[in-house]
């Protein structure tokens, strides 16, 4: 078993992992940018190293010296939380040549899956479905055509220099085809002075729905449920739910196959997440793999009782996992919500700035991770999480009232945040009838 | 379904209360003492009435007052809490006969189980064990030795009189018994003027492990497991743990259903809990009935999976039970840390006072329930609980580790607490490994 673990991150995923090897007696060792030296992880660590000034690329993303800190305290592994270095192969593979483990996949695996088209192959390949469209580009209107019956209506027309809006039609039946095609390619022509074209599904009421995996040294890969992250603003998570609302035993069963055949095909090991598309027909396409701990795992945590933290430790230390996929039971419903410092009202701008107040809620079925404190002040600097407030239930119902009530009791004085915003979703009338898509707050807000 | 309750009671669990309304659509009403104007309890409820000066006669076990205040608002029900009225069967008349639903068993139910004698005469008679003893006085030597081969050694002789320790003497077998029965006599004349003996089982290493039961209007009786008690500080539970590291699934089946037996002989209807005393021989013994929610209630919470303040409302509701015997199931293991405004080094004297800096343990598996915030003045009025600190883990030694992760975050300022207190308990070897009675505190800390 590791007995020690430098965290190379900071905010509350970094308290995440440092409170797991508290629980686990593994020493811990943080890092900390210059504007950091009183940042909770900085405090609760064992020790604590400076690696370089605020700016990220100069200390949480300064390999070198997140390496040299590690070598110095003799910290045999290092876990890379989420964004920053966390799905870099190039780190992984750099903490292998330095006999550093690197508590994640493999170097290659990082890479196959961070290359869009090559891990779009390798599903395929595995027979994982993937959103079906022309591999390039089309010829002329008679190709576009062709190809368009095959993928199957509805399809998008999308130019390839495409971006903004232009250049994009949704067709949902051939007598529209024609027509359609023609005025994006002159809008392409137009916009982009280029107007070469592909066609891909159109998948209609689309819901992000993914997929937690746990892989280990043995070959071993098993999914722990779903959640639904289909409520995003400009493809930002605000709030998710486990299980999804919409999900049934047998479609649960079928795509989470599909996670661990697709985790399979890239020999997956440690934790990662399968993200599909879910169309409102329950044809369900691959989009990525997120090969790291994600923001929403708690939610996970909630209904299948396993500490997903620890699990990467254990995976980490060449542990074999202590369950199979038949012990592993949803209960209950989860919901997570991003507490953010931003200004709903003003475009959700950041809000840094010091905690002035700070009432967290608590009570039965609420937990917060957080690495805020009062009198903290959160830098201009890094994303503007301050933490997620996360609540359990016996059914969606009672997560939903008690998220209502915890959302309720929370107060952050000194700084701006979405908590109002927050409030509004868990109230709107279709989350609470459990019908929505990624299109939810757009339409419901406006925003 | 209740639309509105009245809570009579302050702290924490008035707290608890008005979150479970809260979750449930229930409108609350709390009542304050005029030293409580600030507390949460009268902040967060949807309507608070002040209900008389600081002293608890003059509040908080003012019965006129309580039920003006209910009628006034117009409540339907009013939930007692624990302490203060809860037990009172006076005041669950007084509601009766208001027409309000008191949120507990029937007065007759209290009346019974609030006389120690009466409470064991129905016992025996239901055939739940009690502990055996002469049902008066012996008559002579002769005779205290017939009742105590009757009884079985070991026993205890004790003064009718007797306090302090004097007149009581263990005998542990027969040979001994004669010697033993003649001091303590005499030692009861000299002390008391009073030589009245009588014999009772002595009960060896005794745990205190007690049965969460629910009852409705309809007859069902259900257990929800046991709770192990024994770490107490001159009979005040001090940390508590579901379930107990020394229960067999055959011995909680056994206790669970003389529990069951025990509320069925007073035809019980709400929530309540069957204390035992248990010995080293696996021997069982009712000692009594709390006819309430009590202190310890959000561990069988966490183990089970059932709310049950929410129980308690809809069964006062009306309701009948959504779960049989056999849908009950424990999983995992739940500790939970009283946390007081007290000095362990002087003696556990209170320290009342102003909350200058709070910062509370959160993470997987952390439950805080607590009235406290920062800047609230723990009044010198009151008992000295700021709240319950407690961790829920898939077995128990994850427990442990929790809670030693938990307690080392828990920052309070401005009055003295038992953190550290419990923190040396939670880390002491005897617990660690289980094993431990009621006289834990006493052998381990000198106290």
């Amino acid at each position: 078993m590791l007995k020690k673990i430098l965290i190379a991150n900071r905010g509350e995923i970094a308290v995440r992992v440092i409170r797991a090897c508290q629980e686990m007696g593994i020493a811990t060792v943080a890092v900390y940018s210059e504007i950091d030296r009183e940042a909770m992880h900085t405090q609760i660590a064992d020790e604590a190293v400076c690696i370089g000034p605020a700016k990220s690329k100069d200390s949480y993303l300064n390999m070198q010296n997140i390496i040299s800190a590690t070598v110095l305290t003799g910290a045999q592994a290092i876990h890379p939380g989420f964004g920053f270095l966390s799905e870099n192969s190039k780190f992984a593979k750099m903490c292998e040549e330095c006999n550093i483990k690197f508590i994640g996949p493999d170097p290659e695996t990082i890479d196959n899956m961070g290359n869009k088209s090559k891990a779009r192959e390798i599903m395929i390949k595995a027979g994982v479905p993937v959103i079906p469209g022309t591999e390039g580009a089309v010829k002329d209107l008679e190709d576009a055509l062709f190809q368009a019956k095959k993928i199957g209506f509805p399809v998008m027309i999308k130019a390839s220099a495409g971006g903004g809006g232009r250049g994009i039609r949704i067709v949902k039946e051939e007598s529209e085809f024609k027509k359609a095609f023609e005025t994006a390619r002159s809008e392409a022509e137009v916009a982009f002075g280029d107007d070469t074209m592909y066609i891909e599904k159109f998948v209609e009421e689309p819901k992000h729905i993914e997929f937690q995996i746990l892989g280990d040294d043995f070959g071993n890969i098993v999914y722990l449920g779903e959640r639904d992250c289909s409520i995003q603003r400009r493809n930002q998570k605000v709030l998710e739910e486990a299980p999804s609302p919409i999900m049934t035993e047998e479609l649960r069963k079928k795509m989470g196959e599909a996670a661990v055949k697709a985790a399979k095909a890239v020999n997956y090991k440690n934790a990662g997440t399968i993200e599909f598309l879910l169309d409102k027909h329950g044809n369900y396409y691959f989009m990525e793999m997120n090969t790291r701990i994600q923001v929403e795992h708690p939610i996970t945590e909630m209904v299948t009782g396993i500490d997903l933290l620890k699990e990467q430790i254990n995976i980490a230390s060449g542990e074999e996992l202590t369950f199979k996929q038949e012990d592993i039971k949803v209960t209950g419903h989860a919901i997570e919500c991003r507490i953010n410092a931003e200004n709903p009202d003003r475009g959700f701008m950041p809000s840094p700035g010091e905690i002035k107040y700070l009432y967290t809620p608590g009570g039965l079925g609420v937990r917060l991770d957080s690495a805020a404190y009062q009198g903290y002040v959160i830098p201009p600097t890094y994303d503007s999480m301050i933490g997620k407030l996360i609540v359990y239930g016996r059914d969606r119902k009672e997560a939903i009232s008690r998220m209502r009530r915890a959302l309720g009791e929370f107060i952050i004085e000194g700084v701006d945040t979405n908590i109002d915003f927050q409030y509004r979703i868990i109230n709107n009338k279709a989350f609470i009838e459990g019908k929505y898509n990624t299109g939810f707050i757009s339409k419901e807000f406006n925003l």
